[in-house]
């Protein structure tokens, strides 16, 4: 039988895992900076659930491409394809929530879809929502937490903001009814260009004086100022007025990455106010590396009657972080280990030094039971460990190890408390 | 429509999961410390390999619990029910990996059946395994990593180890063929006693002779010395030296609470060797907390051929260890938020400072638009938050905030460097 993944799923090997760890851990450490609390929703929900109103955005694919199974009472059930949904349920089921309810969840999401580079049918995502506050200042926190993160991640970036309401301000200004065809169009302004976007809105029928006046708002150097000589729609000035309280809180937070981008509009169907992306700035890595927005009308929608639920969160793309760390650093290290301890005749000893080692806090693995010096160099080399801890009755003698440097191969003869102080310096 | 979650799955909510994080997070620091690396495989398997040779223990109940599902090219798919599969294609799928194979692997599992008390549907495991070694060093480590855990817990526990080739052993000398219906029984010792056990052994056929000379073999005060007397099986003197080298190992890694106990069997038919298993002392959860042993045939048996790949391993309840800590502490905190920031007719400045709290490294959480103070101390409160930081013009007038705690009600005025001092003391 010949062993594989199934299809379009794959392993995390412990090189790769340990730095994708590295990127949940700072992640974790920011939404938990900025007051977010864990909250994991199970890998399976009712099929009926994940297909509530609103909850899959774009339905029809989505539909198509979840995962179904039943179980043995015969019920339908889905594998989750975003974490949106089984937030929207969690909220309708716990109606004590106290509001507003800042949330983090991060874990696999599932999709029966075609196979392409980098999309697979297993992947991970990794989102903050903060749930019942119309307040701007909480979507200020997504642009912050964004800054956070990514500074913390030693990346160069940007973060693209909008507001849809501004979008909807300019279209009906134009007379663009139909709104929903036409974001998708002013979204690929940067990828296709001016005159790309002019024939898109033709072949959806629109005219040219409509696109004029669409052009006459969103081409050349946009600004709030220049807005807000331009914009006079209703839906568009409140948006001007979001857009700039947003900025007036992100400046106030220290944040340094963040433009107003008119031709941000994000696909997803469900946003109603901020949209935001964030970018790396001169990285082979072009696609986005976290987006999210606010979407006041889906959970309310979602849980029925006419209650308003107002949301704006953000979800970072686990895939191209990892893309961009790996740029960074080279896949060498395939263990957590710092340390790996070879005793020489010398076993019984060697696992008090071990623990000892341990116990100070230091990753530490040992020689099982391979034989030969030069063998447990290579194992130690191979899985990229730092240094090496060898020792025989002579070391042993002068109550001494010798430390090898595997990357200069120095060694350096010291007691067990001088290698504890050097490993554990940085 | 009733929003709810899937049948025998369930949330875990923010005062649920930051226990759970907690223990992921020591147990992760614990398999690191002693060289495990992270691996992660997919939650989606080929139906064909969670049920390849000797890959699934009780194979046919595991197969009518195992949630199947196809992909939109009709593949046959499935969701694991536990990591050693997994496990197993990982290591027969990567030839390059080098041996002895030290991972650890975390996350949800599956199976679709009867649901009772604290049996869900999906539910977490968390696995150590050291692979391609027979040195009896690996096995020790698997203790000591359980000893190691559970301290940083602060549980009080016991570790019983016993070794499949004694019970083999003594199962040979007593004349028991049919000796994996003899384990069960065995294993049962503790909970329906000699009569009990002797009741079975007769319902299954073995004579008086036989479960005499059992009973001769396990029952009393049954200790390595003991029995290095009594037993005269080869294979049982193979397993009573393990049993003394692993003893002999784990003395020197300072673990003082493992013994020995010649009634542990461990239901699993795979296991080759030692078996483990961890239990608290003197608490109202007597299932195990943690439990493995050795099983040098079947990663070589799921290969195929005539590979030899011995290997060793442990698995921690993360569903009992969480029970646990919630009889150690209440579950008043739903946010991992230290303090709640309030400012009275200050919310400019009030940015400035919350920021300076998070960039100390200290979770904040800021009154998003909530009117009024008392409804926002409710909050605060209602979450679970020690602290508020509360400031109008009049403090901020003498660069003070007003620190609140909200345990005592006592109320300090403060700068902020003073804030950050006192709350990232401890």
């Amino acid at each position: 039988m010949k062993m594989q993944t199934a299809k379009g799923v794959s392993d995390t090997p412990p090189e790769e895992k340990i730095i994708k760890n590295q990127v949940l851990n700072t992640l974790t450490k920011v939404f938990e900076i900025y007051g977010f609390a864990p909250l994991e929703t199970p890998v399976i929900e009712r099929f009926e659930t994940l297909f509530a109103k609103s909850g899959a955005g774009e339905e029809s694919d989505a539909l198509k491409e979840t995962f179904q199974l039943t179980d043995q009472g015969k019920r339908k059930l889905g594998l989750r394809f975003e974490f949106t949904t089984s937030l929207a349920r969690y909220v309708a089921m716990n109606s004590n929530i106290k509001m507003p309810f800042k949330r983090y969840e991060f874990g696999p999401v599932f999709r029966d879809g075609p196979i392409k580079l980098g999309r697979y049918r297993q992947f991970w995502q990794c989102d903050a929502d903060t749930i019942g506050t119309s307040s701007m200042l909480a979507d200020a926190e997504c642009v912050a937490m964004l800054s956070t993160a990514f500074n913390k991640l030693n990346f160069k970036f940007e973060i693209k903001i909008n507001n849809r309401k501004i979008l909807n301000g300019i279209l009906n200004q134009a007379g663009i009814k139909d709104q929903k065809e036409a974001l998708i169009s002013i979204d690929k302004l940067d990828k296709i260009g001016k005159e790309g976007v002019a024939k898109e809105l033709k072949e959806r029928g629109y005219n040219e004086s409509q696109i004029a006046k669409l052009f006459d708002l969103i081409l050349g150097k946009v600004t709030i100022t220049s807005l807000k000589k331009s914009l006079i729609d209703e839906e568009g000035i409140e948006g001007l007025n979001e857009l700039e309280e947003l900025f007036s809180y992100i400046k106030k937070m220290g944040v340094k990455e963040a433009i107003f981008d008119i031709s941000l509009a994000r696909g997803q169907a469900y946003y109603t106010g901020t949209v935001i992306e964030a970018y790396l700035i001169n990285s082979k890595i072009t696609s986005s590396i976290a987006g999210g927005g606010r979407y006041d009308d889906m959970i309310g929608g979602f849980m029925g009657g006419n209650r308003v639920v107002p949301a704006v969160g953000i979800s970072f793309g686990i895939a191209p972080i990892m893309d961009a760390l790996k740029m960074q650093q080279e896949l060498t290290t395939k263990t957590p280990a710092k340390v790996f301890v070879l005793p020489i005749n010398a076993l019984e000893e060697s696992l008090e030094i071990v623990q000892e080692l341990r116990n100070a806090g230091i990753n530490t693995d040992i020689s099982l039971g391979k034989k030969g010096v030069s063998n447990n160099l290579q194992y130690a080399s191979s899985l990229g460990i730092p240094y090496v801890v060898i020792f025989g009755e002579k070391e042993l003698a002068q109550k001494k190890v010798m430390l090898r440097n595997m990357e200069t191969g120095k060694e350096t003869l010291l007691t067990v408390k001088e290698v504890i102080k050097r490993l554990t310096k940085k």
